[in-house]
């Protein structure tokens, strides 16, 4: 998952680019599925969920050896903690996967003939949601920093199965991605959350990741004895 | 995806046989989910999502060391673009993606005890279906040239993946393929097309091709850096 | 998916608990399905499709080794026309196949709580039925040689995603398996045939497979250029 | 599967945390199947099966090299039947499996605003549902044993789908796991069980591993006979 040998320009674009599938496709499944499931949410949510993980697993795959293909800032970050990407490039990632979140949301709107600015009023607040991100992004550092330590060729397929999972067992359908909650507050459908919600969801996202980052690195997988475990596998 | 070794025969009758599964299971299993699902759009779409990704990647890994696996003119063109087939074989592989498409919808036809020969009535036209079509046909090449850059040996389950994301994310379900669009107009089922909406599709399909190559070729893996970064996998 | 090394009782016994699980699954996931989905059809597929397909990748990768993982008289038979399994073998694992068929479908009854010994009551019959059955075990047969020949590590993955789009895009459900034909007979639930017309059924799967070993060995892969592309992969 | 170079404290955090978020995906994606489904309990069932599969591949890929990624007092049983744990690892492992299933149960029930202590009171007994629950244990120790043996880098997707399947084809959808079985009767949901009806499918799954373990170690893959056949993967 860190960057090698590509070009600043070649990776910014594909975290450009990657973080606006990624968008277009949970947005606008999320309106295909909704407005086809005659009203049965569980098969909206199936709908959504499929996709989600499935492209995951395509961008990742593909974008990989470019830039990380982190796609989300909570992952940046944690490289950044890490000292695996530098400030200048941590904060121009960051950057990119908002815009590109954005253009996501917006392409979405554009092909289903929607206005393509909107601001969401879906209520996803209290404890309980706060609880359930916190989970689901702790939840998907781990999977990402375990599975390079673990099986790096399968970190693409573990974080796909690991949303698909994520969107049913978290009472929030897993955002885990401050990229993916500021473009969700922007459109009002199926995967939308009331912009000033998006703070709260924010600060539980980072500090889940963060805490998986000090479990994996701290805990599971102590750096002193990096050598004897890498070769594992 | 290139070809390699195989006689122009093997390479022909893989593209024909390959491309006649492809559409016996767009069209075949679109007329079972949409028979059995009372009605439920979602759970018919479902239906025809699930056996198209999962008929992609068997297809891609049977054929794709003989022949490349095209199925598909779009990326056929984008190939001959690139000069790794010739004139002679890109005009013969799309000829025979066409006839196998059309064997393909007939089989389903068949199968299903329906009229073998059929015209489309269903209207899948407008600015947003072609906007559709251009993002599901960028996608789809895009993710065919990064894989083969990133992780060839992923290149099947990517496609098959890929499409199963596109047929919810794209407002069209993702035709992608100019042969797959030509067979869809002769089906009067679940996944036809109007004839006369059938070129705007193309149009935006072979736009959409050509616009994934020069960004991957240009500006995500250009080609004077190709020694270093083919070496990553 | 050859022999090799395992002793004869090994192989025997991975083909009659192979095809056991198999049948159980089928059969079991049927029940199961069509008893939850509320008279849905297309739901009750979807219920009887995804556990066929995941138990099929699963008993082909853990018995590949050992037996080869035929589980399907028209495979081993397809074998024996290759000369790739002995006389004596083939006509123990047709057996142990129906026997281990019949295990299978006695489990799942015993499980759901029904008599252990039915006879089918559902007409599967008719041209487009056994055009369906050719084309599904012509395209099983193709998918298991061509991509033996391939990529031999992807075969149970292929194997499982084709009987899963062939359940959807054949009309028949794609039974594509005489030994599974048999074990349906025997069950009145989701997945039952009428006893009478299971010949017919065979004897289509049964030159679907033979036309497809046919085409891979004499025009997609002929034998005298095997050594020019076997080291493809 | 079996224990290298980590240290017990990070093995045994890896089955804490492991266990935890396998049962948290089992209820939680019940809850939320269920309480999204509109009385479909094919629909739930699917909601709950795909992000246990889903989950378990994860989870076995990141912590297989770690701690074996046991997460199942039958498993580690049948690896100290073998011998390729000690006692005081097993034991260990056991409560801390049982542990992190609690967590998980509850923290499922905190994400959905339920209480956190619960009894279940859905009935799950018969001996439909106890053969149920031999084979299903019988089936995943005979995946994971053969697989090892056959294919060791299948095991984390074929225990996954192996639990796809079985959630369908038996009765019982497939406990098979008796630190699941003890957290599952703490939750009054979709997926809860009797807390007397536990011991009985305790005792069906210890006998159906162990009949696994003896079937693969003296039948299928006879120690004797190890050399010969690990060396064909």
């Amino acid at each position: 998952m860190t960057v090698m040998g590509a070009s600043p320009c070649c990776r910014y674009l594909a975290e450009f680019i990657g973080t606006a599938f990624l968008l277009a496709t949970v947005v606008g499944s999320g309106i295909m599925a909704e407005s086809l499931a005659g009203g049965n949410v569980a098969l909206a949510l199936l709908g959504n969920t499929i996709p989600t993980g499935a492209i995951l697993v395509v961008l990742i795959t593909m974008f990989g050896p470019v830039s990380g293909a982190h796609f989300n800032p909570a992952v940046t970050l944690v490289f950044a903690l890490r000292r695996e990407i530098s400030r200048k490039d941590s904060a121009a990632y960051m950057l990119l996967q908002v815009l590109g979140g954005l253009l996501g949301v917006f392409m979405a709107h554009a092909m289903f003939e929607l206005d393509v600015l909107q601001a969401s009023q879906k209520s996803r607040t209290g404890s309980a949601q706060w609880l359930a991100e916190w989970v689901a992004t702790f939840g998907l550092v781990l999977t990402i920093l375990a599975t390079i330590r673990s099986r790096p060729q399968a970190v693409a397929m573990s974080v796909g199965l690991y949303i698909t999972a994520a969107y049913w067992f978290t009472a929030s359908t897993s955002f885990a991605n401050p990229a993916v909650t500021v473009a969700r507050s922007l459109t009002d459908t199926f995967s939308g959350i009331l912009p000033h919600h998006m703070p709260a969801f924010i600060a539980a996202q980072l500090t889940g990741a963060a805490c998986a980052w000090l479990v994996v690195d701290y805990c599971l997988f102590p750096r002193e004895k990096k050598s004897a475990i890498v070769q594992v596998d």
